[in-house]
């Protein structure tokens, strides 16, 4: 017998976890408030309505026979606690899930709304992108992100093993952490970067044209993610407040002991000013070396071959087939464009062993190496 | 008669410019504090040592004949105006400029030693990198990248013409600007990302090992640059203190918002803090706006196709033959890789109106679209 998953809210990822799971023969059934999100949804294949009409306000629809094993509330982080408190009360045997980016204020809802808290744990797939909406929707959104399962001190465990399941079976990496551990964690690795990144983009507003014309690619990395949702973004924050809070603060206050410094260098004082400066740039030297590489594994020293690409069509092909000939494994790849030329440079990460014999190699081939 | 061009200073910077003037003809020679670094500059073809006795100091090494039409100064950001003043008053008929991240300051220290101020002017090639030394030096290190030249009020037409001219012949694209329009330049587009960076990646160095560990692609862009030099970035934070603290106090202040509306809706009072945290990400969306895309254009709105690739050598060749073969020119690349998978997914970015037909055609030559 498959699994009967029922899924509340068709956006993105909704819509995401039926497409993977229907791929994994779950039985998947769907509702959405928005008769147009629900349909384009179930014309996606990510599963059937729950209730033929698919208008029908929520908490209406028929009861489908036999009640689903999981429900999964891809609710936005604002209404997710509420609508959860709602379907454990509607399927009384039903284990619940949601899948918003906080964990605590969804647990805190629910716990306020007297539910059954023992069928409910909370979870959070890392897959968010800059796109939204069940049109953005793929069956392999999860597929190598991790997903956090955050049970709580009532969780029961069957619940846990069976949200802890279906994430694999959507096709993630399943991590367990508790809720008030989960929304640490994403305020410094997610909420902390998109704060600074959105705050960093937004000073570029008041520079002139020609002072933002000359910003190299570090300027790129550090703003990409500027570019995301601002109504999503402000649940977000505002979901996990306290936890962001303390990140911003701890920001803050480090932020403070460089303008200490700078402002004492100024003044011609600066005794231990730059020991600050210097502590600053290389306490992020140890910090970036714990971000795990490719593949969730501990970051490989791995070495940079450069080569210098014409901007035609096929030459980067051509290179890589190159690099394929020669038998060396690409771990990862940067395209850097230069200002007014016609041309990119290629930066191919490969293990150490391999890196001379590819420069070599490639050379022989006619690419030229930069560097 | 080509062109004479002495550099002093022979690591990273001074040595690139060395083999690129070289590379055009220019008669280059060289001079460097550390015998051991002129040298290496001199077997890599930078150019000739101007004193055959490489360990001599600094300011008794033989005048050539005739003497260098300019002088570059590539010494480390604290002692190039020192070195400027020194080279004015050495070579009385030479035009001097420095390739220092910071201008005024060096302006101020040639300024105060007195040096004649007409032959100098300052100028910065954006072209630095993680690595560092003649070892890491290239010929086409500045190929495509922006040089800033910033004259002074007293600099020589003639002078800021060789320096331009210079400039474009090492392969750089030249952009004139103040020397306090470009400190103000760099401070934001350059040094206050390197300061979140570094400080965003600090803070991992304070979390559980699993909390870092389900970090998407976000944290990775915005931390990327918290891997450079902390003995550079000392210098450069220092030597550019006063424009450094201006962006960092614009930083505090809004983080201070940010952190009053999370404190707000954590009280329950949060009257306008959800239009805090909107318009924080919204003005974040409209910086990001400005960045400059693929060689220095504004951005064209690209499409993304996004295809899966399974992780064995020549794979990812393969797609893009495919991609050269529909005639479709890829404008950028990245490798997003998933954890614990076999496989990644290049995002393959394409003027809007190929993507469809790509997309179509990589399906048909049997390629997974990922979205």
């Amino acid at each position: 017998m498959s699994t009967h998953v029922h899924i509340v809210g068709t956006g993105l990822i909704g819509t995401s976890i039926g497409l993977a799971l229907t791929r994994r023969a779950y039985r998947v059934t769907l509702w959405d408030p928005s008769p147009t999100a629900l349909g384009l949804a179930v014309d996606l294949g990510a599963g059937r309505p729950l209730s033929p009409d698919r208008a029908e306000p929520l908490g209406s629809a028929d009861v489908p026979s036999p009640e689903p094993e999981l429900v999964v509330v891809a609710a936005p982080p604002d209404v997710a606690g509420a609508v959860v408190a709602r379907m454990l009360q509607r399927w009384p045997a039903a284990a619940v899930t949601d899948v918003a980016s906080v964990k605590v204020a969804v647990l805190d809802a629910v716990r306020t709304a007297g539910a059954d808290l023992s069928r409910y744990v909370g979870s959070h797939p890392m897959a968010g992108r800059e796109r939204s909406g069940a049109v953005s929707a793929r069956a392999d959104l999860f597929d190598g992100r991790a997903w956090v399962v955050a049970p709580h001190e009532s969780s029961r465990p069957a619940v846990v093993a069976l949200v802890e399941r279906m994430a694999r079976d959507a096709g993630a990496a399943v991590r367990v952490m508790a809720p008030a551990e989960h929304d640490a964690a994403v305020a410094a690795v997610s909420h902390l970067p998109q704060v600074v990144a959105s705050l960093v983009a937004g000073q570029l507003r008041e520079l002139p044209a020609e002072a933002v014309e000359i910003a190299g690619q570090g300027l790129r990395d550090v703003t990409r993610i500027a570019a995301s949702d601002p109504g999503l973004w402000t649940q977000i924050l505002a979901g996990n407040a306290a936890a962001v809070e303390t990140r911003l603060a701890a920001l803050g206050e480090q932020l403070e002991a460089v303008r200490a410094a700078l402002r004492s260098l100024q003044d011609g004082s600066g005794e231990g000013s730059l020991e600050v400066l210097a502590r600053t740039i290389s306490h992020g030297n140890a910090g970036h070396a714990l971000i795990p590489g490719k593949h969730g594994a501990v970051p490989t020293a791995y070495r940079t071959v450069s080569v210098v690409v014409p901007d035609q069509p096929g030459n980067l092909a051509r290179l890589l087939v190159d690099v394929g000939d020669i038998g060396v494994n690409l771990e990862d790849l940067r395209i850097d464009h230069g200002l007014g030329q016609p041309f990119g440079i290629a930066e191919i990460d490969v293990v150490p062993a391999a890196a001379e014999r590819l420069g070599a190699e490639l050379t022989q081939r006619g690419w030229r190496l930069h560097g």
